[in-house]
C-alpha cells in the first residue's frame, strides 16, 4: 500500500493560492523538459499532409481551413509555448490552466466555439507494477483538434495509421470522429487494467489458502488502493461521455453517436469489473483473516493437546518422587512397572478423548 | 472461489485495441469452429414452413413478406457467415461486434427500422457447479426476427413446438410476440439457479453450525462469486424490459405491454431473491466465524482447565520431593496418604469452583 | 436460521417453463384440496343480501348492477373454478396466473376496466413462532370487488360485520371503500408483527449478557431471517399505496384519498419498526460476540493466572529435589521452612502486582 | 440498552383492529386521567384576553373572529372533549384519531380549510437520562390555531409571554407565525439532546481507554439506541418544515418563509449532530473492542513469559532431581553452584531475547 | 480522537431559547472582545480608495455608488456594530443573527436584492494539529459586499494586492468577482488540509506495519473525526456553488460562470481527497488490527512452542526422579546418559515436526 499511498500523496498539492485565476503553472514533475514537439495531420477526404512544427504562430494556418487538423502537443514542459498556442486559437486562460494541471479529475466542458475535454490514460508502468495516470487534454474546434500529452509516447500511433493509410471512416468523417476515436483507443487500453489486477489477485489468493503471511495483505491493500486511483481516473469518463451522447455539445455530430454508445458500454464494462474487483478485494480480506487465524488455531491446539497429556502424567512422576518414609507403593517389586502402565493408560484414555471430541 | 474467479477472469480481455471500429473478430473460444446451423421458422397465421439454409443470399427473401421469419444463426464461430447476414439485413457492423463480442454487458439499441438486445442465458453445467453463461442477440425487424446463440444446443424448443403446433397466440401475433416468448423462455430458465443455490447453502449451514472446516468457507466464497456473476448477467436486462416498458421502441407491439409487464415481475422476482442470497450468504460468514471460534474456546476452555488443576497439585507433590534433612511431615506415618487426601481436596475444590463459575 | 431459510427456499419455484403464458397451474401447496367456497355480500345503503354459491355463471348478475358486490373465494385449490371466473369478468389470463402464482411480489396492476392488486396477510402461526405469508388478490371493478384468498379463514369477519350492521362508511361509500377496508384489516394486523419481535428479542438480550450460548445467535439470526421475508412482503405494499395516492387509477374514489393517506402512514410505521428492528439485531449480534469474547477473556484470565503463580513455585520446589551431594542448604536446620516462607512471599508478591495491573 | 429497547418496544401497539376508520381510543397511558385543561389566547395587534375554559361549545365563538386565536389543550385523556372540539371546528375523524395516536410519525396534511401537523418533543427525563418523547399535534386553520400536548408542562410559555407583552412580531403577524413559533421553540429545545448524548459519550471514551469493561459497551448501545429513537422523532420533521416550504399549503403565510427556512437549517444542524454522533459511537464500538483486546494480550503476554521462563529451568531441574546410580556431575563439589549460575545465564538469555524481540 | 471529540462537542450549544427570532447573541468565545476593526476598499476600474472607518452611518455612502466597495468587519466581538451595519443596509435580523452564528451551516439565501452567503475556512492550527473552523459571512449586494470574519488575520490579502495593483481582471469586473475571488481563496486553501493530513497518515502506516501500539490507533480515530470536522464544513460548499452555476442568483454575474465552474471542479476535488482519506483511514485500521493479531500471534505461537519442547522432557526427568526401590534402570551405568541422549532426540524431533508443519 505504501507506494500507493505515496502516489496518490504525491498528487495532492497546493493550487497556485493567491494567483489571479488564469495565472499558468507548469508542474513540477513537468517543468524544465525540452520544448514539446509538437506535430499537425491536417488531412480531408482525398489529401493528407504530415509536419512537425516549432513556430507556433504558423498554426493559424490550420485554424479555419476545410481540411481537418490534428495538432499534438507531446509535453506540458515549456509554458511558453502552451501559452502562444492558447493566443492563436483563442482559448481562455482557465482552460490552458486545466491543460497544465495534470492532476485534476477528468472533465469536459462547453467553451461555445470549443468543446474542451481532459481524460486521463492509465497503465501499469512495465515491471514495478506501478499505477501511472496520464492526462490527455482534447479542444475540439471547427475543423481541427488539439490533443496535449503529458509525454512524447502515446498510443495513438495505430489511429495515425488509420489516417495515413485511409483505413476505416476516419479521413471521410470530420473531426469528432477523430476527438471519439481517441477517447476510444484510450478506452481499449483500459482493458489491459482488470487482466493485470486479476492475474495479481490469482495469485494471492491461492498463496493466502496455503500460506498466509503479513506482506499479502499488503499486497491486497495495495490493489485496493490501485482500484481507488483507476476508479478516480475512470469514473468521472463515464459522465462525460454520457453528457456527450445526450447532445449538449453542437460541434459533436450526431452521426458518431452510435460510436460513442459503443464506447459508453466499454466504460461500463470496464467499472463494472472494478467493482467486481473491488467485491474480490474485500473477500479476500475476509479470507486472509480466515485462513491466519485457522493456521493460528490449528497450531495452539496442537501445542496445547500435548501439553494437557504431559501435565497429568509428570504430577503422577511428582507424587512418587515425594520424599515421605512411609509410602508403601515405593516399596513393591512391579510398583514402577505398574505406574509406568497407568500413565499410559491416562495418556491414551486422553487421546481417545479428544478424539472423539474431534479435537485432534 | 478459485474456480469462480478464474471464470470471472477468464472473460477479461483486451478489445480488438487500434482497429478501426466496427472490426469483426470471432471470440477466441468459438472461432475456428464449423460455420453455423441456420434455420428459418416462416410462419403466419395460416402457413408454416422450416427450413434449414446455407446459401446466405437466400435469406434476402425472408426480409420483406407479409409472413414472419424466425431465422436463428446457431453459433458464432464463422465470421463471413456474420458478415454476410450484416449485409443481407443492413445490420451496422458496430452491432455486429456487438453480437460476436460474448463478453459483453446485456443491453438494447433502437437501430431506427430494427431493436437490437442482446441478453444472457445463465445456466449451472451439470455436475460440475459451474456457472455457465450464454449470449443470445436478437434483432427484432419489421416481419423477422434474427436470434444469434453461442452454442447450438438452446432452450427454445417448446416455442418452436408452439409455433408449429399453433398453440396460444404466437402464430396470431407479430414478431414482436415471439420476441417476448425467447426473452421469457430464457427468464424462466433463470428460476433454476436459485433452486440450486438455494439447496447448496442449506447443506452449507448446517455442516457449519456441527463441524465447520476452512473448506466450507470456501465454498461459501465460491457461493457469493456466482452471485456476481449471475448478478452482472442478470440485473442489465431489468432495465432492458423497463425501457420497452416505456414504449421507447416502435416496433414492438403495444398489445404485449401486459406479457411485458409479467416478464418485468419475474425478474423482479429472481434479482430479489439474488438480494436475499446475498444477505444470508453475509449471515453464513458470520455464522461460520462464530462457529469456528465457539468450537476453539471449547477446546481451548477443556484444556487450559485441566491444566490449571494439575499444576497446583504438581506444586504440592514438587515440595515433598525436596531433599531437606529436616522435614518434620517426612517422617510422620501417615503423611503420604493426608498429603494425597488433601490434593484430591484442592482438585475437587477447583473443580467445584470453575463449575460455579460456569465454566465447566 | 435453518427453518427460516427452509421456509424462504421453499418459495423458490420453477415457472412452467415452456408453457405459453397465462397457462394456469395450481400451486402444489393447494392443489387438490376441496373447490373453493365462494361467498358473496351484495350491498346498497339500504339492501343486504347474502350468499354462498357453486354455480358460478350465475356470477355475472352482481357484474352490472347498482349493487355493491363482494365475491370473495376462500382457496385456490380447484383451478376450473378460477377459470371460468376469470370467463364471467374476462380477466385476463395473465392476472389469473398472478393470482395462482402464491410467491410472487405484491403488486397493483390497471386493467382498462378493472384494478388488480395481490397483496400479503403475515402472521406468525400460533406456537411455532414460525413465519406465515399468505397471498390476498383483489380485483376492484365497476360495482365489484373480488377477493382471492389462500386459505378459508381470514381477517375480514370483522369488516362483513361492518355491513351486516351498517357500521361506520361502508354501507354509503362505493367498491373502493370496501377495496381500502380490506387493506386496512390487513396492515392493521402487521402490528402484531413487531410486538412478537420484539418480545423475542427483548428475551434474547438479557441472554445473552449473563449466558451467551450459540443457540441465541441462531436465534438471532431467525429473527434477522423473519425481518427479510417480513420485509419482502411488506416493502411493496407502501409503493402500491403510494401509486394509488398519485390517483393512477380512476376506479378508486377522491373521496377515500385521506384514508388512503392514512393507511400509507401505517404501513410507514410498520416498516420503520422494522428497520429499527433490523439495527437492534446488528446491535444484539455485537453485544453477543463481546459477550462471549468477555467471557472467553475471564476464563482465561483467571485460569492463566493461576498456572503463571505456580510455575515459579515448582521450579524452586524442583531446586531442592535435585541431588547434588554438595547443597549446604539441605543441611541446615529451618531451610525447609524458610523456604516455604520464600514460596509464600513470591505467590503473595505476584498476586499483588497482578492485583496492581488490574489483572485480578 | 434494556431501558431503551423496551422504551422502543411500549410504544409497538395494535391498532385499533376491526373498527372503522376514524374510530377514537385513548391511550392506556393517557387513558383515565383528569379531563384536559383548555386554555384561549385570543389576541390581536391591539386586543388580548386569555380565558380557561370547559365548555367546549364555546370554543366556535373563537372560530370565526378577526382576532388570532390560540386554543391549547393541555391532554389527550379525555375523548369526548376531543370529540365535541372535533365537531365544534369539522375535523375529521381520522385527524382526531391521529391527534390521539402518540405513537405516530410526525406528519404534515392539508385538510383544505386547515393544516394538520403532528410532531414531537424530545428530551431527556431529568436524572434517569432516559429520553422522552410527547408529542404536540396542532391544527392550524383561518385565524386560529389548536395545538394538542400530551401532558400540562410545556415549553411554550416565552411564546404566551411574548404574546402578552407584544414583544417581537408575534401580535402583528397572523396565526402561521405562531405555528412556525411553537415549532422554532420545539426545534430549539432539541439542541439539548446532543449536549447531553455529547457528555455522556466525551465521559465513556474515556473511560474506554483506561479500562474496558461491559457496562461501557452496554452504555454505548444505550446511546445508540437513544439516537434511534430521537431520528425516528427528529427526521420527518426537516420533510415536513421542507414541504411548507415548498410552498404546498395556502394557510401558512409567505411572509414566514425566511423564518421557516431558518427552521430549516436548525433542524438540519440538529440531525447533522446526530448523524455525527452515529460515526462516533461506532468509532467507541471500535475502540472499545481494540481496548479491550489490547488489555488481554498485554495480560496473556506477561503471564506466557513468566511461564516460559521457568519451563526450562524447572525442566533443568528436573534432570538433577532423577535417581540415576551413575551421574558423575552429582559428586562434584560446586556442580549445584555452577547449575544455579547456568540456571540464571537461561534466564537471562531468554529476557535479553524477549527484549529484542520487543515482547516486554 | 478526545481532543477532536471536545472541539466537536464544544460547538453544539443551545440556541437562544425562547427569544423571539431575530434576537442578536454574541458567541460566547468572541463576545467581549475589542470592536471589529471595518476596512472599506472602494474601487472602479480607475479609482481606488482605502479606509479603516469607526462611523457605521458612514457607511451608507458606499451603498448606492457607480464603484464597488468591499467592507469588511474583521470581528464579531460587539454586537452593536453588526447591528448598526444591519440597519444601514437594511439586512433582515435573522441573516444578522445567522451571522453571529458561527457554528452554523455554510449556506446561501436570496434576499432578493442581495445574496447572503455563509461558508467556512478550515485549517490547521499551525503546531497543535488542531483543526479550526472560521466562518466567513458574506452579503453581496448591488455595488456592495459586505464580509464578516470571526478574527482579523485572514488570507485575503492577496486579493487586497490585485485589487490595489489592478492586476488580473479583478478592477474591471463587479462585485459577484470579488465575492468570487474571496470563496476561491478560501477553496485555495482547502488543498492545504489532505497535505497535512497525508503526512499524518503516511507515517502512522509505516509505524503500524512495524510496531502497532494503542496510540496509533487514537491517532487514526483522531483523523477520522479531523475528516467528520472538515466534511462537515466543506460538503455543505458544493451545493452552495452549485445553485449559483444553476444562475439563481441575478446578484451574480453570468460572465463569471466559467469561474465558478473552475471553483466548482476544485470543490470537487477537495471532497474527493476527503473521500479517498476516509477509506485510506478504513484500511488503516484494518491494517492495524491485522498488524497487532499478527504480533501477538507470533509471539504466542513462538512461547506455546518452547513451553511444549520442555514439557515432555520434564516428564521424562520426571519417571527418573521416583522413589521407587525396583527401578532397574537407575541401576545400569550409562542410563543417565542415554536418557540425556533420548531427550535430545524428543526434542529434536519435535523441533523437526514443527519445522515441517511450518510453524517454526
Amino acid at each position: 500500500m505504501n507506494k500507493s499511498l505515496t502516489k496518490l500523496l504525491s498528487s495532492v498539492k497546493l493550487k497556485n493560492t493567491g494567483q489571479p485565476p488564469g495565472t499558468l503553472t507548469a508542474q513540477e514533475k513537468t517543468s524544465g523538459t525540452a520544448p514539446p514537439k509538437i506535430t499537425v495531420i491536417d488531412y480531408s477526404e482525398n489529401s493528407l499532409q504530415e509536419n512537425t512544427i516549432d513556430d507556433i504562430a504558423s498554426f493559424s494556418q490550420y485554424k479555419n481551413t476545410d481540411t481537418k487538423s490534428w495538432i499534438n502537443i507531446s509535453s506540458l514542459g515549456d509554458i511558453e509555448t502552451i501559452k502562444e498556442l492558447g493566443e492563436v486559437f483563442s482559448i481562455h486562460p482557465l482552460v490552458l490552466e486545466d491543460i497544465l494541471d495534470t492532476d485534476g479529475r477528468p472533465k469536459i466542458e462547453d467553451l461555445d466555439d470549443m468543446v474542451f475535454t481532459r481524460i486521463k490514460m492509465v497503465y501499469f508502468k512495465n515491471k514495478s507494477n506501478e499505477i501511472i495516470t496520464e492526462q490527455v487534454s482534447m479542444i475540439l474546434g471547427k475543423g481541427f483538434l488539439l490533443t496535449f500529452q503529458e509525454y512524447e509516447e502515446d498510443v495513438f500511433e495505430q489511429i495515425r495509421n488509420r489516417i495515413r493509410n485511409a483505413r476505416g471512416k476516419i479521413r471521410k468523417m470530420d473531426c469528432s470522429y477523430l476527438f471519439y476515436s481517441i477517447i476510444d483507443a484510450i478506452v481499449d487500453n483500459y482493458f489491459h487494467l482488470p487482466a493485470v489486477l486479476g492475474e495479481n489477485l490469482e495469485g494471492v489468493e491461492e498463496k493466502i489458502l496455503k500460506d498466509p503471511e503479513p506482506e499479502d495483505i499488503s499486497l491486497i491493500h495495495k490493489i485496493k488502493s490501485d482500484l481507488i486511483l483507476i476508479r478516480r481516473a475512470i469514473w468521472p469518463l463515464r459522465e462525460i461521455i454520457n453528457s456527450v451522447l445526450r447532445g449538449e455539445y453542437d460541434l459533436i455530430d450526431d452521426n458518431i453517436q452510435i460510436y460513442l454508445r459503443d464506447l459508453y458500454d466499454h466504460i461500463i464494462q470496464v467499472v463494472d469489473w472494478l467493482e467486481t474487483f473491488r467485491d474480490i478485494v474485500g473477500s479476500l480480506i475476509d479470507t486472509y483473516m480466515t485462513s491466519v487465524s485457522n493456521k493460528m488455531n490449528e497450531v495452539m491446539k496442537v501445542l496445547t493437546i500435548i501439553a494437557t497429556i504431559f501435565i497429568p502424567l509428570t504430577f503422577v512422576a511428582g507424587i512418587y518422587g515425594m520424599n515421605f518414609e512411609n509410602m508403601p507403593e515405593l516399596g513393591w517389586k512391579s510398583a514402577y512397572f505398574i505406574i509406568l502402565g497407568v500413565m499410559f493408560l491416562i495418556a491414551a484414555g486422553m487421546v481417545a478423548y479428544f478424539k472423539k471430541k474431534n479435537w485432534l
